[in-house]
């Protein structure tokens, strides 16, 4: 089913040339001022026409008369003239035609997310401020020891005012080994450098709070010699007090006939054992998957990490305001690694590019952003036949789309995994550094988090993660069913007490619904029009929402408001074109969740259940995280693993065959 | 610290010629009365004395004046003594002394686990009942096929007599193919034989339902020609319709220096990467893990799969009555795989042994029972300097210890997990066919299952499984904590909202604690008189309960009297010598559950919790399992993980020198 044409798949990530002549469009469209761009990148195009492409794709009938999306260029930029605070804007660019299609000034309440520059900038505004300076000259810095400002998003602003902000955590970093990745955050300073984007200077110096649980909300109660209780907390290998462990002989994943997978010539395209499905990827979710279907029979439209925020918990001012959104702060593609063989990845991988944009707008390749390889994930399925003595056995292969990234101290693993028996699971792994403030030499207890190391207090915090499901099973229309298992108290029908029913009800409007383990609750997409052959059932995938601890901030705060998502684990939304965003759009800064899961809710659309609908599936859950003293100073992966599995969609094991 | 006599360990399994000699020796103490062997196996020394000689051997004082724990055997068999019911004993034997230690006569309302010569003592009891005979002619049984006959324990009775009951589930094998292997469980018949297994008689056959949702409780809807409307559901790779699956290409693993782990002589000793434990296995647990040691600082005193019940939801009669009980009614180790490589494993395996007892009292090696083995398990940790552009990542890698059963139509993995991290995980794997009854051609709807081939009926159930930990966090004494996450409504300690506060609470008396993953609740086992150096907290390790459904049988019914350790997630009790087993001692045909947790918690025992006590930590999870299609004929593994991981017990994350 190779394209008759050389024009590349609606889905296909824009070329650098397609990127560039998007850039030289706004470039013209601004002539006069000045245009600093933010990311350049394929707009996805509206689903009735992808859709209406996917259906002749897959029918085997693309030819030379077929009619394809618009390839178009989000193109993010701040346009810059006079002495006038930049104007952020967003085009969309024809990148076929040439043509800019729509412009959004956009309000000035929105912040843009953040750019890799900016981190530069607050770095040097604050060398360059004597306030800083002047705060840092409070503090006594040993001799051998630099001050490093570790950029961070402001957070969430409850000032009136909103001006794009930026703040500094602030650490020393030990130069006397003359090691570049000597681990500085073993030594925090208690200073927080707050930078206006737009003017790059330093309006104030934070300075924080360094106590124990007898300080309460205390400010300087440290010693000016602040890192003398602090001890090296080195990770890389070379500076390890101990050097690196040995007898751990190496473990090789070999594949010697090469993977079963393909990938086509335009790199979208993963065909593996049934599945057949694209990868997309973008500077703000990272790896997307696209129309996904088994055996030609489709059953997500879309499925994307949406959204993450990290609320920390110390009540101490200005702490409140720390609240990271990975991906709408930061934007997970532009932090995505790149990834290496034998680390990140084992066996026969192949690699995607993604891109990365600088502020003139040139546009150059990300070199391997996103890995695909497939792994043993031990036994898949085993009968053994106690008569004659016979096993059969499997394995559980799993096919892997892999991306990780960085921010500051943190990193996220991310997999999309595939299996032999045509389940979907979304991993996320939580490691890096956990982020740490000062406290004081003597006083190991606080509310607020964690002594990890001396002198070193790892706050209590959650990562609230949500993964976007765009649902087509068997189909675009689709019905979801919250499934549960209840007991029976009824003795006619229960004379025995074993019975207990399972009880389907559809949702008929949009809404959240909160997770029941307890009540064996399954969410299920099911194609309402089709029927499984053998049980009459409709065909269907379910998972079980995790129970996780939801958002703990007040309703009221500023956490809680920005971040309305992580208030319940399951969403459920009908479909609009470019709502992907569980926290909405704009999180830099904000001040309040907007245009994101909740306000769909707020539609208050009511879903037709019996036809089924373009709906849109929302799963929440999160970590809340208490730092041990193992996580220090680098922490072991914590996992959480969504499982997604056909229910009734197939007529058996689709891995029986194995 | 090799032993310096050349006695084997006290929890080193018995030896065949140990064995044998406590065979002679219950064989002499009832000369005149013919005994049949159910199983001979090791009685774990008494914790006191095994504490001891513990403390001697981690202080590398063992010698030659060392005081060994006595080697026992237990001796579980039947007296059959003239026309009498045959009776029920457990001897313990000194195997060294070659004297009796004690004796019990086990009382008739308990039934000793069952046998496999059980098993083919209901096969020809069957065909030589004229009843079943009978039965069996009111079906059409197509030319080909061939009625099999499927033991399985008789389940709670409810009668007032509770002899020792068999019952036989019956299904019709295909025997054109000429292939045994050639799956019956698609063609179920609507009778179960019961056996008397003291008589061996078929004392009736019970005629079940198979009607849909239409018919109720309704018996007899069904066609004389039962089988008409069902087809093949084959598994094994030569008899499937299609073949088997191309393109799958080979992944290897391969580990050219050898394992990182050693196993030393007496084969229960193992050590990889500053993880020490023994093995030990048993005909009622299967493998089990003692005396764990990381560093040398001990973390689990022994970890056991302790219990698991399968209670089936069928409102029909006589279904109130199926339930299994895999480890006290079948016995894990009696029922454990004899492993192979490549299929049950990959990588560098070692293999240890069992033993299996005849009915005469021969003891000989089952082999294979259980492997050991290395597996990578993805990234471990890492971070990224964004400054440098330095990465650092490392591995997860896990030894595992892994043994399989079957139980007739169902199986399970089980698997004990050693990390670098630290941490141990128990996993359990689902696996094997389903449970299936006749449905009626034409019907599909059932209240109590769902219809997964033609003719077939999967019934829903539950599976409950417990895990007994019995804890030894830097030493003897343990206290368990309750720790919670909750948010604060109290402006005045929380006033921008932002602050959650982490509430821990000792358990103070024996009792049962539900799972609570909304308040990020973690149960934790700690040291009460050491604390970690660096965060002042007392070292611990902890898990979270996971939230799955408990058993939903109502509380007077038999399934639930039996099962009364399935009602909650987490139970808490005083350690007491022998006491291991969550469901009590005896379940097979159990009323009731006897001598398991709940009584124990029942004890009212008040817990020191100052200077900790002796405490065991029981964890019951589950899987309310209402069968998808895509589980026929064999099932996807169903997995869950019980993650134990270091609290505050070393002094940073254990795997940063990897």
């Amino acid at each position: 089913m190779s394209p008759p044409t050389t024009r590349p798949h609606p889905l296909t990530q824009l070329s650098i040339t397609e990127a560039h002549k998007a850039r030289d469009i706004v470039i013209g469209l601004h002539s006069g001022s000045l245009v600093s761009f933010r990311t350049i990148s394929l707009e996805e195009p509206l689903k009735a026409e992808l859709q209406k492409f996917l259906e002749i794709e897959h029918n085997g009938a693309l030819d030379a008369s077929t009619i394809y999306p618009k390839r178009v260029a989000r193109v993010m930029y701040d346009v810059i003239g006079g002495t006038k605070i930049p104007q952020y804007q967003e085009s969309l660019v024809d990148v076929e035609e040439g043509v800019e299609i729509s412009r959004e000034i956009v309000d000035t309440k929105h912040h843009a997310r953040l750019t890799l520059t900016e981190f530069d900038d607050l770095v040097k505004a604050a060398w360059a401020s004597s306030l800083f300076k002047e705060a840092v000259s409070e503090l006594h810095i040993p001799e051998g020891f630099e001050v490093v400002v570790e950029p961070w998003p402001y957070g969430g602003s409850i000032e009136d005012e909103n001006p794009r902000y930026f703040q500094g955590l602030c650490f020393a970093q030990d130069k006397r080994n003359g090691n570049p990745d000597s681990n500085f955050y073993g030594y925090p300073l208690p200073l927080i450098p707050i930078m206006d984007a737009h003017t790059r200077e330093i309006i104030r110096v934070e300075r924080l709070a360094t106590g124990g649980i007898e300080d309460g909300f205390k400010v300087g109660t440290h010693d000016r010699d602040i890192l003398k209780h602090c001890k090296p907390s080195e990770y890389v290998p070379e500076l390890l007090e101990n050097g690196t462990r040995k007898g751990l002989k190496p473990i090789n994943v070999v594949q010697p006939e090469g993977p079963s997978f393909v990938v086509d010539e335009d790199e979208s395209l993963v065909e593996w054992q049934n599945w057949r499905f694209r990868v997309g990827f973008n500077h703000r979710e990272g790896a997307t998957i696209h129309d996904v279907r088994y055996e030609g029979r489709s059953i997500l439209y879309r499925l994307s990490m949406s959204e993450m925020t990290v609320p920390y918990a110390d009540a101490r001012a200005p702490f409140y305001r720390k609240q990271a959104f990975d991906f709408g702060d930061g934007g997970a593609g532009d932090c995505a690694n790149n990834l290496e063989l034998g680390c990140d990845c084992l066996g026969v991988i192949k690699y995607f590019d993604g891109t990365k944009t600088q502020a003139d707008g040139t546009v150059s390749t990300s070199p391997n952003v996103i890995c695909l390889h497939e792994q043993d994930a031990g036994i898949g399925w085993k009968h053994t036949n106690w008569r004659t003595g016979r096993a059969v056995v499997t394995r559980h292969r799993e096919l892997v789309v892999q991306f990780i990234i960085t921010l500051a101290n943190y990193e996220y693993v991310f997999a999309y995994k595939f299996d032999l028996a045509g389940g979907i699971t979304v991993e996320t792994r939580a490691t890096g550094i956990v982020s740490v403030v000062s406290i004081d030499a003597g006083k190991n207890k606080s509310e607020y988090g964690n002594v990890v190391a001396p002198g070193v207090l790892a706050q209590n915090h959650q990562h609230i993660f949500c993964v976007r499901i765009d649902p087509a099973v068997d189909g675009p229309l689709n019905t979801i069913m919250v499934e549960e298992s209840h007991a029976v108290a009824d003795k006619t029908r229960n004379p025995h007490g074993n019975f207990y029913e399972v009880v389907s009800k559809p949702v008929e409007k949009v809404s959240w619904i909160d997770a029941a383990p307890m009540n064996n609750m399954f969410i299920k997409m099911i194609n309402p029009g089709k029927k499984n052959s053998i049980s009459g059932k409709n065909v269907g995938y379910k998972f079980m929402p995790a129970a996780t601890q939801v958002l703990l901030a007040q309703d009221e705060s500023i956490q809680a408001q920005r971040a309305r998502f992580a208030q319940h684990h399951v969403w459920v939304t009908k479909y609009r074109d470019g709502e992907l965003f569980a926290g909405g759009r704009y999180t830099l800064q904000s001040k309040r969740e907007v245009d994101g899961v909740a306000d769909a809710v707020d539609r208050g659309e009511f879903l037709g259940t019996e036809e089924g609908e373009d709906v849109v599936v929302w799963n929440c859950f999160g970590l809340t995280h208490n730092p041990r003293v193992e996580d220090w100073p680098v922490m072991p992966v914590e996992i959480h693993e969504l499982r997604i599995k056909p229910c009734d969609f197939f007529e058996g094991n689709p891995a029986i065959d194995y």
